[in-house]
């Protein structure tokens, strides 16, 4: 602890987002700081200052890198720390739901000390005999999206035909497993062999495939859904969708969870099969999360049990260490990693 | 009347679809021809014998011109006459809901007589004090499209921004007068400075623009809507709908009704702004007319209750003779018509 100002201060290492990044983001598009912090909330705030403990990287935060943002909820500022999901442990509360102590997860600074000012999506976590990175991922924002996106806009129904893109992600791997318990035929996709084998051996898919070894994606759909495909859960866009088109069935739906494939590009690719949604009576719902945090107690009662029970399984892929952020976070639009892509900055 | 194998026939003019159709229909690609009919039902079968008196033109139809059809009727075949929605006067019939006399609305052939045998959407006409060539329109399958897709499919809700491409069509007109009557505030697109007078003076909605002279569509959206669109009815789709996307507002919702702008392309346009959907939460959902058949009693009181009120208008465009019905079906595809294009084949 040092003193500034006549404040006492501790060092924060950060990660700054240098500049507005266009095509793929690369780790040099951010930097590692180190500034300093001040371990108390301002007197008169209602803000709560948390030790970062686990950090979330997803999808969703690449257009947040973007000047004109496509996001809900703006673009990051050059120069300053970026933010995300993540798992921290109270220092200083002047929030009466929340006291020093508590574990709380929610939208925090990619660095080692956040004052947290938003404080309308700060969850305080109750339950901690699971691995408290969960909350970055199957019991946090991620899972909520599956929850809400598969249960709540996919209307779905036993014996469906499920497909999933970006399957083995923090999302997809969950939405499969629900579509599983209800009694589905779930297919997924992902980009690498070890991916493919997760969501068959893991997940319990009833099949997967590899699709940067399907030079023709119509086909491969036809090949595992020779019925057609009554839902669709959303990650990728562009060419998968127009393939996905192609084999809806009548009354299909559309869960519009992201489209990976289309975050790093400077023109958008032209979705071109969409007149089908006509004939086919096909429903095609964008969504986010935020949308039904209002479910989280009853998502979280099903996960936890699932989870306990053994039923529901969840795999993380975590980088060690603020430093090493950027490129877990980069990493995320190559698909390296496998499973849902955490950053550890402290174990307590 | 003549006598044919022992069988008297009369003579049956026809509209013969030549061969499919790439590119833009033009008049040549169907001709009329004279064959012969006998004016009784087959015995033993379940048909319905009629002259046939107004047939509707609908873009749809362009899709039954192509070999592999994206509708959900399937394809025309070469060398035979086409079929459409039409009003007819039964002849004769082996069909116990229809007797000599009555008046029908359905699916009908592009001729003077045709003997339906698909009986499941064929409606009997009850009320004449109205013209009968609405029963092709306002009063038939595209009143029916404007009514479930608008009620069933947009969820409106009063004082909402409803924008309606191709919006003095048979569907367009229909559902801006419904959204007008619903309390929305309503505009209308539409090609020619005649349809944009029509929209503003006749059917009562707020506002219209001749999208020919807007060279930027996003602009002229912004312009009329600029706090957004809540509703899209899309009858258009292609860059119409790519610059809707960048003007609709959180949890809007788009009709898909028709996407007639990709009707005659050998390469389908791609809608590049597809993305938005997620962060504005949008739901796109296509739908056919038929799935809303349930419906028609309703919407039969409905709509005759506000044409007989004068607070429902309708406008025809109706070409006379059979043999001006391939004029009239291809000026459908460059907006040649003033309202719903009717083809009159007889009075009574």
């Amino acid at each position: 602890m040092t003193i500034v100002n006549g404040e006492e201060v501790v060092n924060n290492k950060q990660v700054i987002l240098r500049e507005y990044v266009s095509g793929y983001p690369k780790e040099s598009d951010m930097y590692v700081t180190t500034g300093t912090v001040k371990l108390k909330v301002p007197e008169g705030s209602n803000a709560v200052l948390v030790k970062n403990l686990y950090l979330s990287c997803d999808p969703y935060m690449r257009n947040r890198m973007k000047p004109a943002t496509e996001s809900y909820i703006g673009s990051y500022t050059q120069g300053s720390p970026i933010d995300g999901h993540g798992v921290g442990k109270v220092l200083d509360s002047a929030h009466p739901k929340f006291k020093q102590g508590d574990l709380v997860w929610g939208v925090t600074g990619w660095e080692e000390y956040s004052l947290i000012t938003q404080t309308d999506y700060l969850f305080k976590i109750e339950h901690t005999d699971v691995p408290l990175s969960y909350y970055t991922g199957i019991l946090g924002m991620p899972g909520m999206t599956a929850y809400g996106g598969f249960y709540e806009v996919c209307s779905p129904k036993k014996g469906e035909y499920v497909f999933i893109s970006a399957a083995s992600g923090a999302v997809g791997q969950l939405v499969g497993q629900f579509a599983k318990l209800l009694g589905c035929f779930v297919v997924g996709s992902a980009g690498s062999k070890e991916k493919v084998d997760l969501l068959k051996n893991k997940f319990g898919f009833d099949e997967a495939f590899n699709y940067k070894e399907e030079p023709d994606l119509d086909a491969a759909l036809k090949r595992y859904f020779p019925e057609g495909i009554d839902i669709y859960f959303e990650n990728v866009g562009g060419k998968t969708l127009d393939a996905v088109l192609l084999n809806m069935r009548a009354h299909g739906r559309i869960s519009v969870c992201g489209m990976i494939s289309q975050y790093n590009l400077d023109e958008l690719e032209g979705v071109k099969n969409l007149v089908l949604i006509i004939a086919k009576r096909i429903r095609m719902q964008g969504f986010i999360a935020f949308d039904y945090y209002h479910l989280y107690p009853k998502f979280l009662d099903t996960v936890l049990s699932g989870i306990r029970e053994g039923k529901i399984v969840y795999v993380e892929d975590i980088a060690e260490g603020l430093e090493n952020g950027p490129a877990a976070l980069v990493g995320l639009f190559s698909g390296r990693n496998v499973g849902k892509q955490v950053v550890m900055v402290a174990r307590e």
